[in-house]
């Protein structure tokens, strides 16, 4: 029997994470939720899995809900804010919090989770991005489980059972190359946040989906590896597979390569981080390797799709370099999402704001520090982009 | 440091394990070497490596070998027949055998290193073919491990490093196809044996291409997967997969799949089994993604390709009817290297010997039943093919 709470648990991967719960017989026990606003779908998780412990990011929601629970589960306790959410993350009853929040805000309740020694089964890379050194520091310390939600990371996890650290050659990072993959700069300048939207594999949120049309998704993934596998950067290669079959791979200093494939559905790695090192029945449709065609392998035209550069120069960098680069991404899909500003311009805000706060690359790494520069990067963003002041 | 013998260290496996030892940084040290009755090979391997003991299954070139030594290397001490190969396997300064001969011929020197408990890092599959469980049930007994060597069997054994095996719900088995796929009954009746012997990705041994162009080597490696990794007939599936390049898979009961990549090169997989669990440097070129083309997978044509489909027959009756399977086997395919018969003969003499002899299917599993049911389906066929009375 294991405990969890779910932070973002309406979203994409929460929803998944949910279908988990529902195949694990009983095995994974739901005891606190959170969500930033959706008021339906927090009551319909509630109806079903009865958590004792719920947190709305949203305080207007949070009354709604604490209502809501008043009449119908007087025995839920309902919190709000980032401190409700950081209550949800650190509750005495849980084992393991899965971060499924999208973006910075899921840095200060990992942090307390990991402090209060519950593993993660982390679907929140921003937090990695961001302050993966504090991070892996702290779950080393504490002695705590970081377990990698996404399917990449899941791969290599996967491809790496059994093998050592030491023993690595490469992490072979696949990405599918997004809706855009083959597009020119030229075609690329008037897509429509709708084109950016649609993913030819995966069915994700939002900001994800957008982040996979600007391969920045991949980007964060190559920080996110580099701290969750101790691996340098050079030894991070991204290879784009359009099929999304092979989730990952590991290339072993034999020139041996394993890797973990599997049918595009989230909930195959949402199950096994849960159940680690068991793995349980089938919740994904198995590999029909005779329908797949064929497999197939690119180079990513870094030159198109500057934002996958840009990570792995903002990870090279070290220091806060990565919380600019994910700080002036949030703030310019937000913008696009808005339509705002247009696809190309992320790459664009993202190389201005690297050069604006370079004075603050090697400030001290400090979880303060992290989220004060965060909170300039985008407030410089807003101010220039968003009100127009140009 | 590690000690081994070779058995059958002229061929192809056992050249490219001279060239793992090479590659070992003095680390694996060779002790004994044995050959059929390759003399020029074996003179040059003592004056390279300087064994301290070598067996030629062949009388004459055992002297040959003996007076060689006499002259040049009196330490090195000549033993031959299957005696000899006994003695080298068992050898009380080795850690490791290599069974790297080709056929039944393999069978007593790896028990008999079995009970002078040393590892096997197994290249002879006729070996588990015939006498897989009693070679199985000794090795448990004796502690010792049984490291695969085939390319195949070694992808599975990295696939499920770190798992279980209850945890595995199917062996995915790839095989290239060999150099007819595609063909008709038709088109192969016939075939040249240079043609058969052409396979199109590995440069091995004679019977082995051979085994490789009826799809039986297939089949042979699907009952050797069943005892190495006591899986189910029902759940080790053949894919074809032409390019070589996925060397096998395990699909895990939550239909994740892991998979071992790499460069055709039985160096990797000898590599690997000599210095396992440890892994050493590049001794294959690693997988170049970009320049693979596409990775593609067949249904195997079992109605063209009978041999596979007489294995899973012969494996899943159990008992001698392997050795019936593979003694038919060898003997048509020496049949057929002659030239005395057809290349489709080939499975028509192992189904007619799978009738023939199917009284003997239930004989009680022993050493010595399944040695002598060998000679007799061998002299069977040899009787009936070889000397025309037809």
């Amino acid at each position: 029997m294991k405990n969890i709470s779910i932070l973002g648990a309406t979203g994409s991967i929460g929803t998944q994470t949910l279908d988990v719960i529902r195949n694990s017989d009983g095995k994974i026990n739901l005891i606190g939720i959170t969500a930033n606003s959706s008021v339906d779908k927090i009551k319909e998780i509630i109806g079903e899995f009865e958590p004792k412990y719920v947190a709305m990011m949203d305080e207007n929601s949070s009354k709604i809900i604490e209502e809501f629970c008043n009449k119908e589960y007087p025995n839920i306790q309902v919190f709000s804010g980032i401190d409700g959410l950081v209550k949800i993350a650190t509750l005495e009853e849980i084992d393991t919090v899965v971060t499924s929040v999208v973006g910075m805000i899921g840095l200060k309740p990992t942090i307390a989770a990991i402090e209060a020694k519950k593993d993660i089964a982390l679907a929140n890379k921003e937090t990695l991005v961001v302050a993966g050194e504090l991070v892996m520091n702290k779950a080393k310390k504490n002695n705590v489980k970081i377990l990698p939600v996404d399917s990449e990371h899941s791969a290599i996890f996967q491809s790496l059972s059994g093998y050592k650290n030491k023993d690595i050659n490469k992490i072979l990072l696949t990405a599918s190359g997004g809706p855009f993959r083959g597009k020119t700069i030229e075609e690329l300048k008037d897509v429509t946040v709708k084109e950016a939207l649609k993913h030819p594999k995966w069915n994700m949120g939002q900001k994800i989906s957008i982040d996979s049309a600007t391969l920045m998704n991949k980007g964060l993934e190559v920080i996110e590896a580099h701290f969750l596998f101790d691996c340098d950067y050079d030894n991070i290669e991204v290879i784009v597979h359009p099929q999304s079959i092979i989730h990952s791979m590991v290339e072993y200093k034999d020139a041996s390569v394993i890797a973990q494939l599997g049918s595009p559905d989230m909930r195959l790695p949402i199950q096994y981080a849960l159940n680690y090192p068991e793995r349980k029945g089938m919740i994904a449709k198995p590999v029909n390797f005779y329908e797949l065609g064929a497999l197939t392998f690119e180079k990513p035209d870094l030159e198109t799709f500057k934002c996958l550069r840009f990570a792995y120069e903002a990870g090279k960098i070290g220091g806060l370099a990565p919380t600019i680069l994910n700080g002036a991404n949030e703030e310019a899909v937000a913008l696009l999402l808005k339509e705002k500003i247009k696809f190309l311009q992320i790459a664009e805000i993202i190389e201005e704001c690297m050069s604006v706060f370079k004075e603050n690359y090697y400030d001290e790494l400090t979880l303060d520090n992290i989220i004060e520069l965060d909170k300039k990067v985008r407030e410089y963003i807003r101010t220039k982009w968003e009100l127009g002041v140009k």
